[in-house]
């Protein structure tokens, strides 16, 4: 079971848009066409063996997710923690098993942590079930070098031009890693946001050649408190959103040590924590 | 534990947005301002006492939202299997603890529910604890009479007039609801869509006045796959997004009778599912 290995299977993955008969409407009348609509499908994710979450997804990039998802949630520490992916449909025809080998120690901490899951005791939010569960502890995030705002205009105008899904079916939200001289390294595109940025979080874990306090990444949504959170895990202290973030976002970030902009608008944006950190 | 008692706890809940200093950044410098943000807390749903879920979202209309939630995930059948809700922030100073009384059939029947997803075995997406959680079985729904279109453009536009919250923030979805002539009745907002539409569902179920088969849902995001399985299990029969929906949307949609329209754009959209119901 290697990264390599499941390379294959994914040939039978279903494709990431699919085409619909759709009717045009307006007040001049109705006409018959067709159009492109992103696919969404059941993601099944194992670890060693054990169902863990479902979540529906866009069938691209699915190891990248396994590596980021893993990370930015907390079940491994970094990326060699992960010994395997394996990305097949499965043999019910009801969607995609992703099975994820990991360390026998991060198997161990994994399994704790579903046994004080089951507890379910507490006042809901203090208790062992929920709030922790929310929010994790975290360290601040080790600052990089000033980010220009030149850069960071320029990556979120060519990460723009690279969302080709989303040009395709207006459905799917995009992550990208740009280095701090505006260099856009990664993009990857999802209907759901979180996925696309651990899917981003992943592909970046995966390349040794873009240590992540030399880059930054962006996201085409809002940014609320996961996408913070899930930056924070991975060790990202600059990122950019297109649409707003939330207060819990911005207040996050800023214990975190993540700097963080809004509202990308050309070359206009708003920064909600760390402005220090823009020039 | 009524909703009447609940609702003077809500004067204790925070308010819906909150102001951050913000740095605004442009080619021509940074200047300091403040920006209203919108607020995400941490809400624990407990249900007859036991903690069911732990979910981020805008602390306001959680009445609502704690019937929509239980109806459109299955939990109550009809708004008269909850007994009470109460709100409240937790004793922690973490969130807030919305608590509901079901009947004691409901608690059965959720208690059964959690022991099968315990079990954690089979494929993974065939297995008791994933796909038939996210793909649930539904009847299809009850088609209405048609909907002209100039109403639902008119009752779109009527929304748009009507996200306070997001004018404020640029942060929170909605989602509405309208008479078949396009008259607007409610409009709920939310950091998640998801929740915008569970308040909707919710706020619809408590009145009485307001028959589903009569109406139409309107939500300002995209329409996933889960936007569409809520519609269907709260009896909606036509709903309608501001953006795209997913395939898997498209045909839940259509496989469960609900006439889906997208990429509503002033006078013009794109009709998804039973089309037919659109005149």
């Amino acid at each position: 079971m290697t990264a390599h290995a499941a390379a294959s299977d994914t040939d039978l993955l279903p494709p990431c848009a699919e085409r619909r008969q759709v009717v045009r409407a307006g007040m001049d009348g109705l006409h018959d066409d067709t159009d492109a609509l992103a696919t969404e499908v059941a993601i099944a994710l194992e670890y060693n063996g054990i169902s863990h979450a479902t979540m529906l997804a866009t069938p691209a990039d699915l190891e990248d997710f396994a590596y980021g998802f893993s990370l930015s949630e907390g079940i491994i520490g970094q990326a060699q923690d992960l010994r395997g992916v394996e990305v097949a449909p499965d043999p019910c025809g009801l969607g995609i098993v992703v099975s994820i080998e990991i360390s026998s120690a991060c198997e161990h901490r994994l399994k704790e942590r579903r046994r004080a899951l089951t507890g379910r005791t507490g006042c809901g939010l203090c208790g062992v079930d929920s709030l922790p569960e929310v929010v994790r502890p975290l360290p601040p995030v080790q600052a990089g070098r000033p980010v220009a705002l030149a850069a960071l205009f320029n990556a979120q105008k060519a990460m723009r031009v690279q969302q080709h899904l989303h040009d395709d079916t207006g459905a799917t939200h995009a992550a990208g890693w740009a280095g701090r001289d505006g260099t856009l390294h990664l993009v990857r595109e999802d209907v759901g946001r979180h996925n696309a940025l651990d899917k981003l979080i992943g592909a970046l874990a995966r390349r040794h050649d873009l240590p992540v306090g030399d880059g930054m990444a962006l996201v085409s949504s809002r940014a609320s408190f996961e996408m913070v959170q899930k930056s924070a895990a991975a060790g990202i202290d600059v990122l950019a959103a297109i649409s707003a973030p939330t207060a819990l976002a911005a207040d996050l970030a800023t214990r975190l040590n993540v700097a963080l902009a809004g509202f990308m608008r050309g070359d206009r944006c708003t920064l909600y924590a760390h402005a220090g950190r823009f020039i």
